[in-house]
């Protein structure tokens, strides 16, 4: 079964290249994109909510035009292992899980994916020949509605100004001061522009 | 001046065929990579924060081996143009932002970037040429330092069980439920599986 246009060894060449190493949950995330997109209407449009941080978007991001930073993929991260593909603009959607009645078939995914034995037991070779037998079949698909709050339409910055703190640019809408001034900040120390 | 490994052109390619068109951002954002990188000490591993999930994401994405998806690369959403790349375990960092006094001197990349006139009357030509003349020359860098509760070692999922209300697996850590069956779930609809 090819993953998007890749065969399996190509998909985890393009897998090594951008997540930096073979990830189970990497190759598994391919299985899930490609299931996804069979259960979606031909030729649609679709943005992509990941239930976790963990492998499942840089899946979405190889394989789909969804990225992080052209905001057609978002995290929602309840910490189940499911991505949902949903129409933009209505939220009807197809989400994909990994399914425990069913991942029970695959005894070494089983053990990675609920943690049964320490990692250094794991049998990573094992692990890989059973994703790709298991292929889809670790998986269950259900028709959602994305709620109305995370499908409205992309928000603008808005209007941008100087923060009379920091003196750089952010938007208006923040309010008087950008967000790190008002105490969002992830640094510690004040500004020193080398 | 070389983006990365790419020539300008190659990485325009590159933008294309990752973020789906060639924003502005992305290209100014492959500016900021390369800066931070000169200013980091050689051979150091570093994780990423971009201060905005616009664009600058994905410009890290690509030049970088920080994803969001292995963990590297987080998003602290402060609403200002900047990305930080610093020690993982020590969080010390170079912040490279775009600069508004800086910028001032390249009126195409000014008007885009503070909204200065509707987006039909830009010079998307122009615009890119100044970005490509300007390079690093519309940005400062500071030295940081990264907060400790950002920098904590990545954060295991720990025990994985079954949410007694969806039947999914999720992180113990999250309490009873997943979090999802506790009421973040980004789906209106219950489950109907297909």
């Amino acid at each position: 079964m090819k993953i998007g246009d890749y065969s399996f060894d190509e998909y985890i060449e393009e897998v090594k290249s951008f997540h930096g190493s073979v990830a189970p949950g990497m190759i598994i995330g391919g299985y899930m994109v490609v299931l996804a997109k069979e259960n979606l209407p031909d030729g649609e449009f679709f943005d992509v909510i990941c239930e976790t941080g963990h492998c499942l978007p840089d899946s979405v991001q190889i394989l789909t035009p969804c990225t992080i930073g052209n905001g057609w993929l978002k995290i929602v991260d309840t910490g189940r292992y499911a991505m949902t593909f949903y129409e933009k603009y209505g939220g009807e959607g197809v989400r994909v899980f990994l399914d425990p009645d069913r991942v029970k078939g695959w005894p070494e995914i089983n053990s990675w994916f609920f943690k049964l034995k320490p990692k250094r037991e794991q049998d990573m070779q094992l692990l890989l020949e059973q994703i790709r037998e298991a292929g889809k079949a670790i998986f269950s698909v259900q028709r959602v509605r994305v709620k109305p709050d995370l499908i409205k339409k992309k928000k603008s910055k808005g209007s941008i100004a100087i923060c009379p703190q920091c003196n750089e640019a952010y938007p208006v809408k923040d309010g008087e001061h950008c967000r790190a001034c008002q105490g969002d900040s992830p640094y510690l120390q004040d500004k020193k522009v080398l």
